[in-house]
């Protein structure tokens, strides 16, 4: 058996990887090598693969076999090309171990410094440096690092409460400094520095129970072990979980002989991104520290100083730039700079040291940004003749583009703001606004215009005029997929729910929390995008309105195949939807019309129809109805002046639309002449077990024909109006909670009956509508071939289909579902991305089935993953015809089906 | 285009069907051909067959073409037969009108006899009888059915309560006979008929708006018309839905020349079975009435003479039999009975007609009988050698075994009862209830569970539904084959008839017999093997332990393939479930020990673990309970001695078990050391909106993995325990509302830690189990390859599975089952038998897909359906290795297994 190659060398011409290899050397490796080839100044080192990684766990958290002489003999050619020996008592070389995984996990995996450095080794330094205070400095900083990551964290200790060692270590030397009077680290005098490594030593024998190892090799193979450890440290796991990143994609080492930006006042380090990561602007943009070392840098413990005029701000503005004091080596590092971006064909995020006026280069990596850089750097590059257009449109994360579309926090603000509570993101922006605990306090607040947030224990549909008014909303309970989360979501209004922390009375109009308690006298400022909740006001900013948002969106279309409609609700939504480029309605839900403003008359009539007993009282509760139902589609097809429109007949249980207050339920007990008692009778028997799966949707068209029948009528009449003042429209109707084809069958013999009557009262020689299905029961996605046979269009509810196919009620998942994500259980929330192995696989066999059946079958999904970047390209991939998702999302959807389409080509 | 052949003659050379053409000439067509066939006394007529009747519908309630000219060249034969001619003044032929279906169903449809009776053929017809009194009472008859049938059922007029033509007509006529001071039909004079004649016509003039019609022909296609219409009757399709019957079968129209059974003493008519219906005895068992319709026979207002010896009764005895009366007639009939019996190799249901002395049969069919006559015939004529052993199992219907195995009267204890009453033995068993006088009081009791007799002067077929909710009929007037007896015998109901000595007044309420009075406040006692009735509640018992039942199942378990397992949910019912041959329990449920009697002990423990907050506190609970779970396991294992049994692990949401007294509460909050309110706050906590889709199944098991540790530690120990006192047992752990292959994994962990715990605790080298799970998500089946690879067994859950793919909550489908089942969209309710099309296509794709990952996965099903012969047929074309069901349908699926692979060979 041949020892599989674990190691691979860079620096000068022993560069063995490029940067094409970042599945094997991770991103870190593979940019040193590319570096190192490029010809720039990278520090000698090697990469243990990511390879390594994995097949460590898969051994039993056991180096495999070869690995050590591997190591072994990328050392001795480090050693050579420094003129150092690692451990040696005269001309020691110091390494670096680093995690570097495929894609950038910021501070997530650890990283030991200065290893090397032991008893045999420091007086050889010494001489080599002449500096006693630098090389005490570089051990208390090992024994501080190695201690913590190798000693403790890898070995998977759980010290108690304020028990780390880090901390404890921490605390010697605060307490060094305090009894000497000393403001800074660097008043530690050498004396200090011997004094406290000794004392740290004791500490970690006390507290660990083991020795620091005072053994080069030792310290290497601790710090080599460490990383590779720390890829299953809780914090990598829950981040990998957040960014959908494999567990098994491991992570490799670096290991790289130590540059030293601290040593002394020639010597400096330094963070660069070869653009502005924040505007996105063509400005080489940087932070430099002089006489530091990285973490320093990191830790923000010191200001750093600008590198050039362009990285100039209030904070650093006094200090003096990189470009002033080192021109030269400016000038060297400005042209890496332009050897990068002209390289990469991207902004980098770069990392560098001056050791004694030299210039070192220790990372390179493609640079996080904001989503306005993320564009303006895509039109940029694009204009450069540096991207193509394929690549600019690839360049924006769709998730970014929600920024893009909603006032923000503005992040320099909210930096000094006092953070009193963290909940989940339900919805986009940034919200600043009075507190108000009820709908009715924040429709009049609204009214008055004033902004408010509106603070509930949980919402429900009561509730939804409040929250249409409130400019944020802010929940105790409840998930991602709460009906708060669900409504904001839907209309990109900022949202945090489930912040767990408050204790809302709503009742006392309080809201507690950490010892506070604010009113309704207080402002909130919400971040949308974190679940941050903030006392006072913090200033907001807008993005909206880019030009080069319009000229990026209209390249997005060049390139998507999938046709992207909205969910919708009111005309008003409607408009919304075509501002953003919404090419139809893919779901219009009548219902919700007895939700909004000006819904108490319609709610009524609802309610009515709901509460009669006969036949007869329901068709005369229907005929009040059915205006308004009429004119909100009128509306509605008006504002979507020609593009399509599917409204979906009513869906949910009945029961949601009774009311519980006492003077709400006397005044229908006097309309339709019974007691006040019968009401609560029939109210009560309407109450389901499982309303998910009870009595709704064609169920209740089943059952109740006669109220299919009004709504249709409703929609036809609507569509012969504007038809006959030469409006165009493309009513499409649909029929929810189909499970099989004879329910379908049933409701088109109403609708030919209505269509009929209707074409015939207009003097139209017919009224041209379509008619379809959701999917969302599994059955239906089983029978999709039958169900086609009847169907016009298919529009698959990926909510309620995965509820079904799940099994998971999203009204309770609250109480397992993060224990299945944390267990790794499941991967993801289906509810925020479709299931591709279980729902996904109906919705592929219904694709298939119902194609057969119907060649020129129109498909799409009205599910809230409608707008979700993944499910998107599932979409593609499965050749649906469009997808549909709540306004604010289109321009998202938009993105991610052209991207999904460039994706399919390679 | 040629016109299809829709008429078929019959009658000695004429006959152009046989008996193997049911499908088209409907039972009675295809028999009463394959009767003329055998060369038996066959009155000639023709049969319209069932492809008119579904093309009549298809067409719009209109005849297809063609059918006219064949049914009068038709016609034109039987006249030529007969001799006589229809419509004719001299000798004219009188015909009736009969349904029949594929399958028969008594009652259900209509009938006219004496078609053609008008103002032209009535002279001849009296002057050929020289019986002017029979003619004018035939035609009575005719004008009473006519007007009633076609006039206004086949019209679809729906009439005022008491408002019905016929009930108009008989008010008529026993007015006339008050007032004259008749008490029987047969003290009616000439005049007396032809007054009523002509008063009967006005009337119908009055009511219905249109003449009688005078013409024969007329009549003719009426009735034609009526019985084709009457397949869509509401009485009809609501039986279809019962039995199963498809609406797309549609009924055959037999119109046959009359032969008359009341042209005076030489006359008769009669229904027999060539034997026993109720007990399977090798006897010529019928009964007959002189000078009468069949009509007559089977309204019960007469009572019946025995046809001979064998049929001799209580009530019957004094009656002189056929055998004694008219000895060569009823040789003939035996010989007839003989002939037949070998030609179908079955029992046989006859009617027949005699003449004046001249003997015609004018039925034949398949008798239904009890399952106790059906077992019993099946042994006999196996024993006989008129049928072989796959044919004996292939005679007794899954459904009829239920009969077999229901409890009877105790023999001791119906001793000591107070006998009030004797009727006829129509319908099996022993049956125990409270009085009811109607079919809604009957259906609504059923449903609160109570247990009624439904007591009726005597039924009609607008009885069913509540026949079909009651656990046993009483009626105080009709035969062995009237309407009750008829339909009782078929659903193995227990029933008596003719019970002549009760007084029944259905509107007052009472039940009178022997000066004591009986109200819907009284219950009583029936044994339906002897026709007995008694006062108050006669203890009950199993008849179980019938050596000719067993010889059948065990001819049974020679042809079945697919194993039968029981679900149980105490040791005491894996008893019971051995005793029926259950080879193993497929599902013990251990959640049902907190349901049970002894209960409160390890309920209380088990609210304590459900209202613990913190993981210490829920283990200190779990530590309490784990003894009453092993018992129970142990005494499980115990009574089925090294048969499998499968566990499966805590399925139901936890707030079921949650106490809502505040008495239990407090003792809990005692337990807990917290004060109710936070009981409440827990318990309130635990609610949810759709539980049945909530926290549930493993996901318990995820969340609490402490609960499955002890459920598995309780089965292992207790296994243990077992195989250290060398008992044989072989424990299954079943994990329920699985939806992903890593929920498995997740559980098999603990349970491969526990078991080796629990093996070096007892110093067993291994303790054998098998891990499976449940299939009752539908996204378990579609991930059925990825389970398949961590399971050893799969139980389709079938219950949930439907739930879930139908997305039908089952404890709310009463909001709209019914509807779909009346309007057809679905047509039969799933949870009764398996959903072929959708449900069965989640199943066939799971074992397909489990058995690629794993060859020998075992995989049965336990939902309620497993007990359902024809969900168990499906089960074993999906090659299913067993099925599971209630203890009491144990033999039922064995015979439904063994039918299943026989009808497989063919």
């Amino acid at each position: 058996m041949t020892d599989k190659k674990y190691v691979y060398s860079f620096g000068g011409n022993l560069t063995e990887g490029d940067g094409s290899m970042k599945n094997l050397l991770g991103g870190k490796g593979a940019n040193l090598a590319e570096m190192a080839k490029l010809g720039l100044p990278v520090p000698p080192g090697f990469t243990v693969t990511t390879e390594c990684c994995v097949d460590y766990f898969a051994n039993g958290n056991r180096l495999p076999a070869g690995v050590e002489a591997q190591v072994a003999a990328a050392l001795k050619l480090v050693e050579e090309a420094m003129g150092q020996q690692f451990g040696s008592a005269t001309n020691p070389l110091l390494v670096s171990c680093r995690s570097g995984a495929r894609s950038s996990m910021p501070g997530m995996m650890e990283t030991v410094l200065n290893v090397g450095l032991s008893s045999a080794t420091i007086p050889g330094l010494i001489a080599k440096t002449g500096n006693e205070r630098f090389v005490y400095d570089a051990y208390r900083r090992l024994i501080m690092m190695y201690s913590d990551v190798v000693m403790e964290k890898a070995e998977g200790i759980e010290p108690a409460e304020g028990k780390a060692i880090r901390r404890q270590l921490d605390g010697i030397m605060e307490e060094l400094k305090e009894r000497k009077g000393y403001s800074a680290d660097t008043d530690l005098t050498v004396d200090d520095l011997k004094a406290l490594c000794a004392e740290f030593k004791v500490r970690i024998r006390e507290t660990l129970g083991r020795e620091f190892p005072d053994d080069a090799m030792a310290q290497l193979w601790g710090g080599i072990g460490a990383v590779l450890k720390s890829w299953n440290g809780k914090k990598a796991v829950s981040y990998r979980r957040i960014e959908g990143i494999p567990d098994d994609w491991g992570t490799a080492v670096n290991v790289q002989s130590m540059v030293f930006g601290n040593m002394g006042d020639t010597s400096a380090t330094g963070v660069a991104f070869t653009r502005d990561p924040a505007t996105g602007d063509n400005k080489f943009y940087g932070e430099w520290l002089i006489n530091a070392q990285g973490e320093d840098v990191v830790a923000g413990t010191r200001t750093p100083n600008p590198l050039n005029k362009a990285t100039c701000n209030e904070q650093n503005k006094h200090l003096p730039s990189m470009e002033e004091l080192y021109p030269d080596l400016y000038a060297q590092l400005f042209d890496i700079r332009n050897k990068l971006e002209a390289h990469y064909h991207d902004m980098l995020d770069i990392e560098f040291t001056i050791q004694e006026r030299k210039l070192f280069m220790l990372q390179c990596r493609v640079g996080k940004r904001t989503g306005t850089a993320a564009l303006n750097m895509a039109m940029d590059m694009l204009a450069e003749g540096l991207i193509d257009e394929k690549t600019a449109v690839m360049r924006v994360a769709p998730g970014q583009l929600d920024e893009l579309l909603h006032p923000i926090l503005d992040p320099k603000a909210e930096k000094q703001a006092v953070l009193i509570a963290k909940g989940l993101p339900a919805g986009p922006g940034g919200a600043v606004g009075r507190i108000v605990f009820n709908s009715a306090a924040a429709v009049e607040a609204a009214r008055r215009g004033e902004n408010v947030i509106m603070a509930r224990e949980e919402t429900n549909p009561e509730d939804v005029e409040g929250m249409r008014a409130a400019t944020g909303i802010l929940t105790a309970r409840g998930g991602m997929t709460s009906h708060a989360a669900l409504v904001c979501r839907g209309w990109g209004k900022c949202c945090i729910v489930g912040a767990g922390s408050l204790e809302i009375d709503e009742t006392a109009g309080t809201l507690k929390v950490g010892g506070r308690c604010y009113t309704d006298q207080d402002v909130l400022s919400l971040n949308g995008f974190r679940g941050y909740v903030y006392e006072g006001a913090v200033q907001t900013m807008d993005s909206s309105e880019n030009p080069r948002l319009q000229a990026f969106m209209a390249l997005v279309d060049k390139f998507r195949r999938l046709g992207v409609r909205a969910n919708a609700d009111t005309p008003e939504d409607a408009g919304v939807a075509r501002s953003f480029g919404a090419e139809g309605l893919g779901l219009f839900r009548t219902e919700h019309m007895f939700y909004g403003k000006n819904s108490e008359k319609p709610l009524f009539y609802l309610r009515k129809m709901i509460l009669s007993r006969s036949t007869q009282e329901r068709i005369a509760a229907l005929k009040q109805l059915e205006p308004f139902v009429k004119k909100d589609v009128k509306n509605t097809l008006t504002a979507m002046n020609g593009l399509p429109v599917t409204f979906r007949l009513l869906d949910p249980p009945l029961h949601e639309f009774v009311p519980s207050e006492e003077s709400k339920r006397r005044e229908l007990a006097a309309e339709l002449g019974i007691d006040i008692a019968e009401i609560a009778r029939r109210a009560e028997a309407l109450h389901e077990t499982n309303p998910m799966m009870g009595h709704r949707g064609v169920r209740l068209g089943i059952t109740y024909p006669e109220v299919s029948e009004m709504q249709m009528r409703a929609i036809l009449e609507a569509a012969a109006e504007l038809i006959t003042s030469g409006t165009p429209c493309k009513p499409e109707i649909m029929i929810p909670v189909t499970c099989d084809a004879r329910e379908i069958k049933f409701q088109k013999t109403i609708l030919a009956r209505v269509a009929a009557e209707v074409a015939a009262a207009f003097k139209l020689p017919a009224i041209e509508y379509k008619v379809g299905t959701m999917i969302e029961i599994p059955r239906a996605a089983l029978l999709a071939g039958e169900l086609a046979a009847e169907a016009e269009f298919f529009s698959f509810g990926t909510n309620d289909l995965t509820q079904m196919t799940f099994g998971f009620s999203r009204d309770d998942i609250g109480g397992f579902l993060p224990d299945y994500l944390e267990r790794k259980i499941i991967d993801a929330d289906p509810f925020q991305t479709i299931d591709v192995n279980g729902v996904g696989k109906l919705i592929e066999f219904a694709v298939e089935n119902g194609r057969a059946v119907r060649p020129g079958l129109k498909i799409g999904i009205c599910g809230e993953q409608g707008g979700e970047a993944r499910s998107v390209a599932f979409c593609h991939r499965c050749g649906l015809d469009y997808v549909s998702c709540s306004p604010f999302r289109v321009p998202i959807a938009r993105l991610a089906a052209a991207q999904a389409a460039i994706a399919a080509e390679k």
